[in-house]
């Protein structure tokens, strides 16, 4: 029998656990509501109760736990340092807590770089020594495999892609900065982008008298309409100015772009490669390919998996 | 007595050999013009000259040679892909001729990534594992060590941070593209910034009417000079975009500054870490130190011979 581990996904809507094995098998999957508090008590809770009926479920002993969230932390076990979607994390120090809770290994990781390393053993990057991996969702998330490994620097704050500046007079960005590409990748960015750029499309099916959303856009766009056409050419005009120069400065072999804004890929490819030929050096211009990612919703449940093995003493095969 | 290497380091002007042992110590040392030509033959003939005439003061044989040059290459023995300054190497197999010409190992390195390697072994970035090396000269060259080791991606051309964009509809870049840091941050682009800017500064010394320089601009500025001030505070605004994403990207422990323009230093480091401060996340921003290049036009020649020992299959001692 596999060995195998737990994963938790923490997002600010929901919170899932999966029993994973070192073939990269779901053998059980448990997903619930996040429960909001004002700190960090009932998160910790769910996430035991739910680690252990996954464990229960299995009715062997997992080697550890890895555990996604959407936050900046102190390197793999310590401290959160800030967390902007579920701020009661702020200061928690949920891994020694679900540490003692589990009396099991734990190693947490930021949800994008959890999301590029599950892309990188099992999804799009697989089998690439060098490759980013962008999350284009509510904001933009960013993680970085060199040689097969998450590169996540002294402070485990790197990958941070989505607050690269692309525009230095740009829009406030919530990170403090301005300007950041994820003011311009974002789902929350097309829809206001969209309501700058109104006044000048008359002709538009856009209810912009509405909520409308990054998918009413991108519904608008695939039936031709100007003003959603160009909202998303810009987002690959900007993806294209950001990923042009990670291709300059670090020459990955693949980029790899997930998130539910993804999905409105063929309204925004053309631009971004356009962008990063004319922008990036021609060999690794030619050499990164920029492909869609694989593993979807599930793509930090499988990078806090391989993290929970990695961290071990047994490596796991890459190539599966 | 210590096992040496030679080091070559290949500029547009000159072209210099060194030894150097494997506590950093250089034993010999010879510079001579850069002989220009239609093709590369005389570079190889003139490297293979001062190189026997190296090793020869020596008496001993060396383990090897390592050689900078001003290119981008398919990695570090293979060949040229792209040299602007010196475009007679375009294509060139330099590195091969050498190991021929000399029978012994060779190892080439893009010049900005041999400083890289050069301050971390014996300079400004000495003992941290995660830097970066920005030499700000005639253009903007960029060199990244992550865990005590340049990294330079499947080919070799990773660490071109001076070809980052930092203005989208900004002045067009040699390389092809138009807004890079390149453009705001060489001595070439402040005095274009000077020129551009000069309009406003009715009062400035500057000697416009005539072939200044970067170095008559830092004079000025010194003195007080409001165009100069200004011109070198924006290549300070400029810098601090382009580090703050590497900052967030990378999450490096050093930034160190070289090259010709980093004697400015005092005219823009105070706008560079406040544009960081800005824009940076708080724990990375706070990690990254800032400092000057140590060893001068020398880095690259170490860095060099870094590479020539790492080669070997002895290992040198990073602490010296």
């Amino acid at each position: 029998m596999n060995d195998f581990v737990l994963a938790g996904d923490l997002g600010g809507t929901n919170l899932r656990v999966a029993a994973i094995d070192d073939e990269g098998r779901m053998l059980a999957r448990l997903e619930d509501e996040t429960p909001r508090h004002t700190d960090d008590t009932r998160i910790v809770a769910a996430a035991l109760r739910l680690a252990k009926e996954c464990g229960d479920r299995i009715g062997r002993k997992p080697l550890g736990l890895g555990f996604a969230l959407p936050a900046i932390m102190s390197g793999p076990e310590g401290r959160v340092f800030s967390s902007p979607n579920l701020p009661e994390l702020n200061g928690s120090l949920i891994g020694p807590n679900l540490r003692e809770g589990l009396s099991m290994d734990v190693v947490l990781e930021n949800d994008a770089n959890a999301a590029a390393i599950g892309e990188n053993w099992l999804g799009a990057s697989q089998g690439s020594g060098d490759s980013i991996c962008l999350t284009l969702g509510t904001g933009v998330g960013g993680g970085i495999i060199l040689d097969g490994r998450p590169h996540r620097g002294p402070d485990g704050t790197a990958g941070e892609i989505g607050h690269v500046c692309v525009e230095p007079l740009g829009p406030p960005c919530g990170c403090g900065s301005y300007g950041c590409l994820e003011q311009f990748a974002s789902a929350t960015a097309v829809v206001r982008i969209a309501r700058e750029m109104a006044s000048d499309f008359s002709d538009t099916k856009v209810p912009l008298d509405s909520e409308f959303t990054a998918l009413d856009l991108y519904n608008a766009g695939t039936s031709g309409d100007r003003l959603a056409v160009e909202v998303f050419r810009r987002v690959g005009y900007y993806l294209g100015i950001a990923i042009g120069g990670i291709v300059n400065v670090l020459n990955p072999e693949v980029v790899v772009l997930g998130g539910g804004m993804s999905g409105a890929w063929d309204l925004f490819i053309g631009e971004l490669k356009e962008e990063i030929r004319k922008r990036a050096f021609h060999e690794p211009a030619e050499r990164a390919r920029i492909v869609r990612a694989k593993l979807g919703s599930d793509a930090g449940l499988f990078g806090a998996a391989w993290l929970a093995f990695a961290q071990g003493t047994r490596s796991i095969d890459q190539s599966h």
